[in-house]
């Protein structure tokens, strides 16, 4: 493979879930594809950047040049809730539930139990400060039901301490996935579907 | 294949998720093994339809002879809680999880959208009347989360409809299952844990 | 559960293939099923070891009281070409392609890299020193292309090298399977497609 | 999300392999990683075309801005046979069986069953004139051993017709592959093994 070929394929390999063979079948892809093709999607790459900008107060990315996001800028949303997101796709799982109406922080990651990964604090912090001179008075941890998605709510939870006077922390609630068989299912996820039984 | 070792690999292929091919291989694995084996593995099947019976209240298997299991017999067991399960391993999962102190009900199976399925609503039926006597409050369905286990879980409200001035009848929670993560989850499973948050 | 339920378990547990949590399904698959059932899988099971004895010559498991199977028996049957598999359900496979049309012989199980597992070597013995007398011109060794049918041809191949000069040894052919890309193919698999080449 | 976030999703949602979901996570991923990143990415999907050349024969990608490959134009190998293959990565993979030493050709593609797909059938068959010239004796088709393959196969054999008086085409030989198991093998797998059988 020439130079440019290997270089790309590396670079591939940098995607998320991509190992070395895709990241070749892409390069190959790339190169059976036309010239006009390929123009198109290096342009898209360079300028994907210019134009997406992290919203100012919930960090998700978003395109034409406002400050704020449209759920952000949204005078109809509950100013007296947070629901704190890993990553961006997330608060569109959430919207479609069309079950919340507040406000959203996306973290940008977890962090590992080794101690790696990054999340936005400084940001939460200082629109957490904000959001409670306008009447916050809940924050949702809406992270992953796993060990590093635990980890990091816990972490988060000692981050927002200072503001447990004026506002509630919740998590979400466990219990039963849709299509769980209850022999398959561990203990902490039947004793929140227990414990979280509800009329029928 | 002999007729005997054709009819044992008919008998195999009833067993729960066992195919022609493994139910092959079981016959000859029983072939290979010694005739002290074979004798043994006879007589257990026998034997354990004679030792084992159901519990006259809850439906279990249990050996001993005994007319109750000991759950149904436990006099420290709470009896205005009544929690309905498909099938006998459920009840070991729930106990697991040291929240529940009630008792039991195994219904025997689900029914199924197309009209399959028996369970045992007879047993199901005098038994709550007999319960709803001693002062039963809450009858907890405790199905799989899949589309079998919610019309099995339909069904039985209709049947238990006639009791519901006396018990408030309940299903498990949906929630967040261990290992979740967010972007993967379905909406009605992500409702739930929204609804279902909790102080953290 | 029950003594009787606990040994039953324990008997399933040895069954090919079968954990802990499908031995258990099996022992309330057989409770829930009717008494009528449990006694004929008993008495097949007790039966089959009777009736089903393995031929003097190949060693396979058959029906029938005869000495020896069908095949063996079946003077029409090439007496120059003997076929070694590992097991029983082997020789449906290969009779199943109607390409050959020699003697067989079950070997019983593979030897694994650490020492243990067993193969009928005397009987394999036994049955060579006769056949070469009547003729047998060629030895195919039909195991896994597994490391450990591997081995286990290897073995083999010491044990009749005695032979060699009146018996051709030879081993199934490596290639392409049915539904293989040839980007993920190992060297072997590769090099055998390439080397058995054939005129299309 | 932004147009451009989408025109990238639909860019991504073409390359090999890759379903709406995972676009998405890779448009995340380039915005959050650097603008430099982006630039590299960007400049080498559009050099990668300029740079890299298919070879005037064999018709694979290469870089350099020669007419010919490195194997195409190495003197040392064998001018005498050639063989097809479906795209770029199957030559790596032969090369390292270190069996083959002539020369090959990429198809670019395979022909599915219901008349889709494209192979260079012109640059083929105008390869072939000028080889047959030259002393051209063997064509083997390596090709996938699936239906595709097979229907691929077929159709070049059609196409190479005219030149079977001068040359031999043979396709890989059909065998056990590494891992394989005689239980689960397919009649034809199993067929080209007995056919395939060698000296041991």
């Amino acid at each position: 493979m020439s130079d440019s070929m290997e270089q790309l394929v590396r670079e591939f390999e940098r995607f998320p879930g991509i190992g070395p063979r895709q990241a070749k079948r892409f390069v190959y892809y790339l190169l059976a594809t036309s010239a006009q093709a390929r123009a198109t999607l290096s342009t898209l790459v360079e300028r994907v950047g210019e134009e997406v900008k992290q919203c100012a107060l919930c960090q998700r990315f978003q395109s034409g040049g406002r400050e704020m996001c449209s759920i952000c800028a949204d005078k109809s949303r509950d100013k007296t809730s947070l629901l704190l997101v890993e990553k961006d796709q997330d608060i569109i799982a959430i919207e479609k539930t069309h079950l919340y109406k507040g406000h959203y922080f996306v973290l940008g990651g977890v962090l590992t139990l080794s101690g790696k990964g990054v999340i936005r604090e400084d940001f939460l912090v200082r629109l957490i400060k904000q959001k409670v001179k306008e009447g916050l008075s809940e924050i949702i941890m809406a992270l992953s039901a796993t060990s590093e998605g635990e980890h990091t709510s816990d972490y988060v939870r000692t981050l927002l301490a200072p503001y447990r006077t004026h506002v509630r922390i919740s998590v979400l609630g466990r219990g039963l996935a849709t299509g769980t068989e209850l022999e398959y299912t561990d203990e902490q996820t039947l004793s929140g579907a227990i414990l979280n039984r509800k009329e029928f």
